[in-house]
């Protein structure tokens, strides 16, 4: 079966038309979402990209993983902090009118945990963890085989788990969130605050602080990376640790752009949360890097499709 | 339909008949389990508390709420701290037999969970939260209607979430577990440490230091009294408050022998959840005392028949 998936992004917006047997992309693209045209512009664009994109193949339905919080029953957008005017903005009705396909939407973070249940790293498995540590951390949750969003669908807000509460700040208003601890924007926030301490760090010696750049000099044992890495690793170890606890997952997935650090990261986050986790809950999981890369948001967007196919 | 709850102590044992209908105890009595006469002594002992407590009633089928890790499709006791001779020993089926009934067994703290849904304050939800605050912090879960229990059946250990890494030693070799500020063990500990400061509190005006008399006093405007208060109501506060983000729940219900603080307990512990969830999330959830009190580990352990036949 091939579908398309879609990853509706603030900035940019990728399309790909999906073999479903094999999880492979057949063709992708890209296209600039412009969200200042405003939404019933940026569902045109969106049917538009898919109809060059597909040519003269076939395809079953739509899947589209979206920011904000969906009403996953009727397609809607209930809000979306990337498209501030979308208050209950009919997505899927309006795809699906364009198009004449059934087009389904999820949340983005969620869609990325349906992503790797069908074709990544959660293949086969029934209870599956996934965060992703990107500008900011966002989680999701499979449990028995069902993805967790709770009573509005606006639950596995898994950045926003407080893991201490006398820690930094969070964008949220909170104080030790997760995601004030891995997201890019906590790292780059930390190695500003250490530029007095450390302001020979190699870390500014690149044109720009990134979470990369902070990872790098790690690498290289640059003392404020090595504190910055060490941070970010028991505030996830700390987080994974009750997660395991609360969940029992046979895996637990991280990707995003700071999954790339690889070795680095995941190599002491294994050994922490293996030190943090009780005795029967030692050897019951994995921890794995996301295999997805760059496909995951698309690959993620189309398993959209199967979920809902599985499940009415 | 009447069913025969069973709430497996590690000292005493409760058996009910419960009409299922409208969630009533008909009758009930109370053995003491003597774990000391081994595994198949204790299941003939229970066999002739029902048989004894029955009469010349009807029954359907058993629920058993057991401590430790249940096989929940094989009514296996894999372990429990409570029963440490048991090694996957086959409660359900060895009562089955002797009743020619069918048993089905789960968690107690899980049970407890199910008997919320079904007889107490999460009737006809389907997104329920439950916190056990006694010797130690029991958690259940039920998400989109199902006991979220994990792939090994081991999860919901939600007294293991770890609120503050840097914090209070618990007995599970973690520091900052919820349990190591909201069970009474922690509660008498801290009551004991803060003696030294406060010789003069009337905690130690009490022939023993309980958790109760920590709350009493603390109602008094007892200073270390409400000190403790303040740190479990934090604590707890922290905890639900990531609860929630993880979950959606509509309900978070709070049982135990400490939950019987009240209001005193309820309302800070409110107040501040209150302020700790992101805005989405306000007025999306209740927090209530559990109103099933001493029956609510009866009404659980019945309850689990319900939930079962639901599912099979």
């Amino acid at each position: 079966m091939k579908i398309i998936g879609v990853d509706l992004g603030g900035t940019f917006t990728k399309i790909g038309l999906v073999d479903s047997n094999t999880g492979k992309i057949i063709k992708k693209k890209e296209i600039e979402t412009m969200v200042e045209l405003g939404g019933d512009a940026v569902v045109k664009r969106i049917s538009e990209g898919i109809n060059e994109l597909v040519g003269s193949e076939t395809y079953e339905a739509v899947g589209i993983g979206s920011p904000g919080s969906i009403d996953i029953e009727n397609g809607i957008v209930r809000f979306s902090p990337n498209f501030p005017d979308w208050i209950d903005f009919p997505l899927g009705p309006k795809l699906s009118n364009l198009l004449n396909k059934k087009v389904y939407v999820e949340n983005d973070a969620n869609s990325f945990a349906l992503g790797e249940k069908w074709f990544g790293a959660g293949k086969g498995k029934k209870h599956i963890i996934v965060l992703t540590l990107g500008t900011g951390v966002g989680g999701g949750i499979i449990s028995h085989d069902i993805l967790i969003t709770g009573a509005n669908g606006i639950g596995a807000e898994l950045g926003h788990v407080i893991i201490n509460p006398k820690g930094r700040l969070c964008g949220c208003g909170n104080y030790g969130c997760l995601e004030a601890y891995a997201s890019a924007t906590a790292i780059i926030k930390m190695a500003y605050e250490g530029r007095k301490k450390f302001p020979d760090s190699i870390i500014f010696k690149n044109d720009k602080v990134t979470a990369k750049a902070v990872f790098d000099a790690a690498k290289s044992n640059d003392r404020l990376g090595l504190i910055i890495r060490d941070e970010v690793v028991e505030a996830l170890a700390v987080a994974i640790a009750s997660f395991i606890h609360t969940f029992n997952p046979e895996v637990v997935i991280i990707g995003g752009g700071i999954s790339k650090a690889g070795e680095f990261l995941f190599k002491p986050l294994k050994s922490r949360v293996n030190e943090l986790v009780m005795p029967s809950f030692k050897n019951s999981f994995e921890i794995i890097q996301s295999p997805l890369v760059e496909n995951a948001s698309i690959l993620g967007a189309a398993s959209i499709v199967l979920q809902r196919r599985k499940t009415t």
